[in-house]
């Protein structure tokens, strides 16, 4: 038997600073404290430098919940503070820009949460200053660390559908379908830019790229359901409840689209996002055809994806039901067997663990700010195809920019 | 105890004269001979009078096998027979015209296969015939009599969904997704009009409306995936392999179809038809959601319907899988307990009662020559809207005909 | 063009008796009348004979709706009746022996209802007397037929899961979990035996004896779980409500029985039957588990086989959701494409196709008089263990049988 | 704007030490470091004091990964260390017994792995200590705090199934399907105890106990499907690879067990458990049948619960698939809507939370010692069942000391 003994680590520092306290900052701030217990080994000791939020008072509650050795009520604080080298934005999308690109000049590394930007320009302006830094970027499309989307994107890259025909996804889900759930941020055009698009759609339209490549064109057609909307009794977010007597304000944004669409492959699909669909509680998934094969997934069942392939024993039919596993993106970090379910906040694991590893290797990380303006150009087609009733093609110069 | 005694019929004959006998020309007879054992009791003696196919031989071989009492080459001979009162085509779409015309001229009623027509301009020929010659008309969009669909739309009907918001329907097989299976009078352009979109979307169109009223504008892309197709060793039909030396034919209309589709009544949706979906050997279905509710079906699943409805309990969330069961459509006439499967000849049973009781009572049967006619409408705005690759708004004059 | 011309058969005639006119009799008339029409050519003519219910009204309505020539009160009308070449017994289980033995002595060969009888030695009672005849018997465990069984059979016997390793079988509905449901033959033990035991575990005995072999020991806990329930208004049968002030009648029988079995291959299982299992309208399932590979299978799914087998290519996990269709059992007689959903009506095609084939080439149909019995010992052994809770083995006796 | 300012913690903290660092340790830690970020407040500031394992590399690296401040080959030095309050067992079963009993004795609070011992005789002596040192105790059956679960067992206790009449549960997993998946402790009789059923079986008998009461009688049969197995290349645990000659060791203990069980509430059922269910990689759920209602669950679709209830409106029948979302257990701390994908990571925040809680509240945690202790007299058993071939009743005495 010997006596106990310390632990020393002689890693260096990463410092994160943090812009917001709500849902986001709790899921990056899990997985920034947890990144080495569940990966066994990084490169960097992180450090929870501060947080910024609107208020002292939700800054301080924010810093004191996730951890975080200081807070303040200003983004400029985090941007401009010496033990910070990465700024983790999860604000409203309306404040992405602007910190981002303080951050970037900064020389701090940037994980910023999607959709990118209000607008594809503004993103392109951040995926400039980005580049002009030299600063590791990451966009928070959680849903492409997924394991099984990762082992879709490799089969598809294998050739294992063939050449894609099809694809067709979905996001949506029920949680604005009461027309008396409170207004929030992301019903406001100015705050959050589109609506179920930008807060759902920009999901699909990620992983779309990621599975069959660049928009080239896009028909849409889109919806507000629900006219407006009671104020909440106390801030925004998903299921406040509204006093019954709350004044109304008007939803600026849709609260359902549906998308045509044309790649760049030759494939052809469809896309859905809704905030009101009856009924669905999170429904997101997609099907992906190929003249030798297809992979559906959806999110609930995250613990499989059904394939088909090229590679299947002559004369078989029907999907395979695969569990995901080890074998399969960063699973194995987390669970040594199939088919266990694994979560939203495991995927923040995954995101946190590749911007870590990109900016120790000094490479980029994927999915980045480039990637986060495509995803724009696409949203933003898809707001001019819906309000003009006719198709819009996506811009050479975007597809220069790949 | 009694000695046996003989059962006596004193019902009128309805005689029945088919084209055809392929796969519909035995669910179509299937129904003919069991519909009394199904409903009990019906107002007419069946007697199957007469079955035409191209050749004696596939005509002889057809009547023996069903049971009808005669045979022939030519199918004037059905439309004239003074026996027949009702004319069944289960034939290739080019046929249905002319035959359908015809047989309404003598004054015959008629169940027709779908798509009704190659075009809207044929469809609606046929219904100014029937109409002149004031027969009863069914078109054989089955799965419009699936319990579970009759219950969604009761539900729709009652306010169950609200207002309605999207429709979304898919019908996708994977038939003829292997490059070597051999091509079919469905593959030609003449003989089948449009490929997937009348094989197979058009019951997609068929829902939609029943569900969510008629057709406002579509947009649209298909694909021909597999370019040129084996000629079959026998006859055309599905599944049937080709010589390994057999020469090649074109392929001549869509393998696979997406629509993005408005609705007068402001829902908006898409549809999707494909004969080439790898791994999905049957995909039929649809999600309609509303302002309060919504309703999801699917084909293989036809044993439930999931719904959530403007009636549920406050604060209910999910969806209910309701059983299908005696309370809905005719489902009754099968089983006396819910949940059972039931099939898509027993879709043909609950088509033949509405046309014979239809015919009985002197009333129009349900979908008619004229609802064929609106399918075939959205059909040719489908493939404008894809070949011009924009927007295209269903008639003005279309509406009126409703 | 020729001129029509008429069909005209040479074929011998099988009559057709039968005996009762409740649902099966329905489903046992609607294949004989469409046996020819669904597969294409059978060896006889069938002609549908005579009709007995237990009241002369009853057996003419029957015989109305089904089509037989002649009908009466007395079931020995129909063993005697000089045109009867087959006894169709489709009556409460406790008259199953005395006419299947009559309709044996006569030298008529027999279809009976599942469970043959309601003892084993009952049951042994008619396959000795079907044997000594020399007749074909078969009884209807429509589930063995279902095409994806068929496949799950073979798959087994091919050696595609190894060695069984479990069984897990259920067979529950919905149909009496009300209390007020009314009573119907199959609550009292002298009319039907065993109640949910008899009713449904009666075929999941039968499916697991056809995938993993004869029973070696059983452990068994039942439960009546309504006391009593109200006299019907009208005739017995599922789903008939009840006067509110229907005096009520003593349940005498299981609703739900619960199985631990081991079998004499040395896989080991559990089983389930319930009529009051709330929710699970038609919850008929099993899943069998090998050495090697796996088999799941719901009957509400019988458009797919679950399948893990040991021909799967090396490091292939989860199983692939094979779908039914012409490569299985029958089911290419009905449609010529994978996936589409047939019905419990269609088992009884598959049956009754067997059975004409076994009289036309004078071998056994299956399963026969002997395994009915096999299933009786089985539900006897069950309801032995049950009631005096432990342990019970299966005869050696019954072993030297198979 | 004003300046950043630092965070200042003035609660108590509540010192962790722990014994393993494998799996569970991970599982564990990750609840220890971020149930503050979770929960928003929790009473204590938790400090990771001091790690073990049986070798002193081992126990850096743990100790390294996760956090904790020290490290050390004994757990001698854990259940000693004067920083620690709470001892956390995460080690092979056979060591929990004396590291449990050590610590509670020193006073410190215990967190311990399921199944709490290998033996009743062992789990009373550990309840014993605890309740004599006055310390609290948690027993680490995870699934419990499950929201779905957690919800069904509020469900039940309202009634809402009425009387339960049968539980049917299920633990299967894949993993050990392959013959030359090398051994582990887990197949060892002397580290383990009981093989599937102590790893897999102990948690459905856990949810059953907490769904339907307290077992009254078991009846069990079980097998050893690979008979030995190889040593493993490295450390024992899941999937861990081989060398191809390596020596092969004796499968000691149960690979897959069935069993019958009656339950004190008068309901019946059965449980499985298998780590050998080809296919299967994950298959844990369960069945809850009462007199008025039913509820099922399985953990792959942890986001919904089904259910048939008591206060459905009149008429309903089938399931509500119910989402899961912040009404049910302590969901609502990860997520504000319905329907998302949790883990089982994420079910170790809640039990880290209720015990911290119990702590600073000075009551019971849930399940404790005694619920352990209750687990494994039922495995004891069904050990005892399987070997005698008959009925095993639990033992009053047990009952006594609910």
């Amino acid at each position: 038997m010997t006596a106990a003994k310390p632990v020393i680590s002689t890693k260096p520092t990463l410092g994160i600073g943090i812009v917001g306290s709500g849902l986001m900052a709790k899921a990056h701030t899990m997985a920034w404290r947890n990144l080495q217990a569940v990966y066994g080994e990084i490169p960097f000791d992180i450090k929870l430098v501060i947080l910024a939020d609107a208020t002292e008072d939700l800054a301080r509650a924010g810093a004191e919940q996730f951890g975080y050795a200081e807070y303040t009520d200003s983004w400029e604080d985090v941007v401009n503070h010496p033990e910070v080298d990465l700024v983790d934005i999860v604000t409203p999308n309306w404040l992405h820009r602007d910190i981002a690109i303080a951050a970037a000049q900064n020389g701090k590394h940037v994980w910023c949460e999607k959709p990118l930007a209000l607008t594809a320009t503004d993103a392109a302006k951040m995926a400039e200053a980005a580049e002009a830094a030299d600063v590791v970027t990451l966009v928070g499309f959680s849903y492409l660390r997924n394991p099984a989307v990762v082992h879709a994107q490799r089969l598809i890259e294998a050739g294992e559908i063939g050449t894609p025909v099809s694809f067709t996804g979905v996001f949506a889900i029920d949680a604005m379908t009461d027309p008396d759930t409170p207004i929030t941020w992301r019903q406001r055009r100015e705050e959050a830019g589109s609506g179920a698009l930008g807060d759902l759609g920009a999901h699909v339209i990620a992983m779309a790229r990621a599975l069959v490549g660049e928009f080239d064109s896009v028909a849409a057609l889109n919806k507000i359901t629900v006219a407006d909307r009671p104020e909440p009794a106390g801030n925004f977010g998903y299921g406040e409840r509204a006093a019954d007597d709350a004044p109304r304000q008007a939803v600026e944004n849709d609260d359902v689209t549906m998308v045509l669409a044309a790649f760049d492959s030759g494939a052809i699909g469809t896309l859905e996002a809704s905030r009101v669909s009856a009924g669905r509680a999170y429904d997101l998934g997609f099907t992906v055809t190929g003249t030798k094969g297809a992979i559906r997934f959806d999110q609930q069942h995250m613990y499989e994806l059904q394939v088909r392939l090229a590679s299947d024993p002559e004369g078989s039919t029907g999907f395979r039901h695969l569990p995901v596993g080890p074998a399969h993106g960063d699973f194995g970090v987390l669970w040594p067997v199939d088919g266990i379910n694994i979560s939203i906040h495991d995927l923040k694991f995954f995101e946190a663990y590749d911007l870590v590893m990109a900016i120790h290797e000094d490479r980029k990380a994927w999915p980045d700010f480039r990637d986060g303006q495509r995803v724009c150009e696409v949203m933003d087609a898809i707001e001019q195809a819906a309000a003009e009733g006719q198709t819009v093609a996506l811009s050479a110069a975007g597809e220069d920019a790949k």
